[in-house]
């Protein structure tokens, strides 16, 4: 604790005012969106790459904990400062730059996602990954967990869109991770190793995204089903088709109930209480108009109901249903296990009938919905914190659900990432052989273990934690 | 060299038949598509998952060099086995199956990829990574190099891809890397790490590859230009109007020398000797009907002449063209140095300014074609191996041209990878700090250096090695 002290007092005297201890600072940004809490030592807004640098070399030569962060919406608590240190904050790091005739965007780390989709747009060009926190969560952020969203099934997640990196080694040294081109195959491929890794293997500062042509037009479908896996089976019969939605959003009975509830009024009339899938098709207007009578013949075929959306501002509102649908749910609930799973095609009905019984055994709602589109479903399991026999089957519930989600061959994790709060099951996804693989590409990269430490291999008890009551500017409730 | 006969012999006693050291074998195995030969110890077809699991203990235990290969068709000598050493060869490894519902196949690394577009095209599926050696080059290898082709600049490169990775660490261990979904974000990446690794970092034996529906339609038009400049100038327009072609393949003027003395037909009618940029787009009827009057407006506008293609086999005659121009280059020198650097698309004309400098100081027929979707392009440079002023001449130009590419802010490799050929280049690419991470990450999973050693950070001087003067079964000469 001392050696950080001192480490601190260095670090003051070598960034001035960029560094802060303030209680208020420290505490602001000492939780994420997991409302796990941590003080850190200091809170860091460096105004220029030496002040990075200058920080990273002092923090790896005495052992200081470093977490970056945008906005802090992480859902996993990995933009908590587990083990104190300095929080290196790139918020007013929001830079964006558009080469409108290459079809690039050049964007620093705290460039806030919606921010990024107005600017391109604006020049007719599309950056597809849309996480539900795109109106506040940044670039950074995005690339640390290899956030996807409602366009992931056709377009691809982060990944598919970062052509280059800059940042920082753990050790200071400044690095550039590919080119600003769509072609690259010289060397060790560090840039995708980043992506994803939370964190915890450099400091990224800048990236260069690669855009496609803005859709001239979209198209909305609204349908319902007598079941879960009714709707399973169609969206199967639907892909089986070759069409690829650029949207295709599933709400199980439970969060359509939830939105209803809520907002007081049905999601799709005459059909309450049944679960929707919401189709969006994306194209040029030809494109769009030849689908769109290919996914009517299988609503037809499929569907207990659809309808299509009149113009933009319907379809607006049909959204607005599903983006409303998450707070919704803390009716059920005062907690919420919001688990990001993912689950191959081939046994969405298989899972729809694991779920179903999960929600039996362990008597709690688990009010369900997500992308089709890639099979990323948010499974939330909703429990009344103060009630231990709840609490212990929530616990139970997302242990038997994890096992089911890798059995089925799918992920524990689509878009959210590790952090603390998936650390309990990283090993149902993981055999032994890859997880030493990746400590010891930690261990290489950052021996002295500063950057993100606690964080994914280390087991985190996300129960015995208490979490923060406190509203978040971007909280539905 | 002791300790690893040593090890061969017990190689054999426990794989039996799988290894081969019959002088026959070990010299098909000694060389790639660089013709750059050195004998291995050893070749093993593995028939089980389990012979590469002792193959690979074994080596890591004795320290023997192993080199994994496919085809062997690699340009780079990354398949060379340059220490000696096992050849692993996955050749045989080749199953492919379809997931026709879902759209993703599942391949063994041995696959020739012209297999994969063939069983994927058959199920209504489209694989879009095309390298002209996709006739007989394996998904393994283009796995290792990230490899790219003519449809890179729309769709992507291998890397966007792979969904999946299944094979195994230096160590012998198994490892999977990713699910079959479109979306993971759980642990660090290391599916991407190995992408691109040159089978420095762990062996592939299967692959989940992403497919997107198979485009209806295709239209292809030949246009010709003034010059190199005017070409490109033309080209940046396009791409400026949001109009992202599946192929725009370029070939300057003296390519279309080539081929036209090669063929003893004129590439473009009326405009022997013009370069020329040939153009397909792909996607539904209406996409490719409306994206065609947009070109063919561009083309009144910038091109000196242009011809569509009346149908499939006209436009296949004029595909064959491009594919043959590499083969007839071979008249202006008995060796070719085939870079494969990539430009960003607003440094075009510089790069053609450069180039014509180039020709001029060096002296040299630098023949250039490529793909200018993502300028990645193929930059020939012909010389006599026998006329040692022109070798001189050639060995200056290449380093001239690749310095040019890094100031140009491009990758002295898009597609081919560094193997031991652009050894000497890496360092104008990468920065020490790079470099360095690269090597720790080679460090922490291959400690013993077994896989592919004397690749990428060793510097090679391919100037002083001989090549084979042998016939590869599919050499264009």
């Amino acid at each position: 604790m001392n050696k950080i002290r001192s480490a601190t007092t260095q670090l003051k005297r070598k960034l001035g005012p960029a560094v802060s201890t303030a209680h208020d600072a420290l505490f602001a940004a000492s939780f994420d969106g997991s409302k796990l809490s941590f003080l850190p030592d200091a809170v860091v807004k460096p105004r220029t790459n030496a002040d990075i640098a200058a920080l990273l070399a002092l923090a790896n030569k005495h052992g200081v904990p470093v977490t970056t962060r945008g906005a802090g919406s992480s859902l996993t608590g990995s933009g908590s400062p587990v083990q104190g240190g300095w929080v290196l904050d790139l918020s007013k790091w929001n830079r964006i730059t558009v080469d409108a005739d290459a079809g690039f965007a050049q964007v620093q780390a705290g460039a806030v996602v919606g921010d990024v989709h107005k600017a391109v747009e604006a020049k007719g060009w599309f950056y597809p990954p849309d996480p539900a926190s795109k109106q506040y969560s940044t670039i950074g952020g995005n690339i640390a967990c290899n956030a996807g969203g409602m366009h992931g099934g056709k377009y691809g997640v982060t990944r598919d869109f970062v052509l280059a990196l800059k940042g920082f080694l753990p050790t200071g040294e400044y690095v550039e991770w590919g080119t600003a081109t769509k072609k690259f195959s010289a060397g060790f491929n560090l840039r995708d190793l980043w992506i994803g890794s939370e964190g915890m293997l450099g400091v990224v500062t800048e990236a260069t995204l690669k855009l496609i042509p803005l859709p001239a037009a979209r198209w909305t479908l609204l349908t319902a089903f007598e079941d879960e896996v009714a709707a399973f089976r169609a969206v199967r019969a639907l892909f089986a088709q070759r069409v690829q939605p650029a949207i295709c959003e599933f709400l199980d009975r439970y969060s359509v109930a939830c939105a209803e509830r809520k907002s007081g009024k049905t999601v799709f009339e005459g059909q309450a209480g049944r679960p929707v899938v919401l189709l969006e098709l994306a194209g040029s207007a030809s494109e769009v108009a030849e689908q769109k009578e290919t996914v009517l013949a299988w609503a037809k075929g499929h569907a207990l109901a659809f309808r299509e959306a009149r113009d933009r501002a319907e379809a607006e509102q049909l959204w607005d249903v599903r983006r409303k649908c998450s707070g919704a749910m803390f009716a059920l609930g005062d907690s919420k296990l919001n688990e990001d799973i993912v689950v191959p095609m081939r046994n969405y009905e298989k899972f729809a009938v694991f779920l179903d019984k999960l929600r039996r055994t362990s008597k709690l709602s688990i009010p369900t919905f997500g992308h089709l589109g890639d099979g990323n479903l948010h499974v939330n399991i909703m429990y009344h914190r103060d009630n231990r026999a709840e609490y212990l089957r929530a616990e139970k519930a997302v242990g038997t659900l994890m096992a089911e989600v890798v059995k089925l061959g799918g992920a524990i994790s689509g878009e959210h990432g590790i952090g603390l709060a998936k650390t309990p099951f990283l090993r149902l996804q993981h055999s032994p052989a890859q997880i030493k693989a990746m400590q010891a590409i930690k261990g290489a990269l950052d021996p002295n273990g500063i950057l993100n430490p606690g964080k994914m291999f280390t087991l985190f008890k996300v129960w015995e934690h208490p979490r923060l009551k406190i509203a978040l500017p971007w909280d539905h409730k």
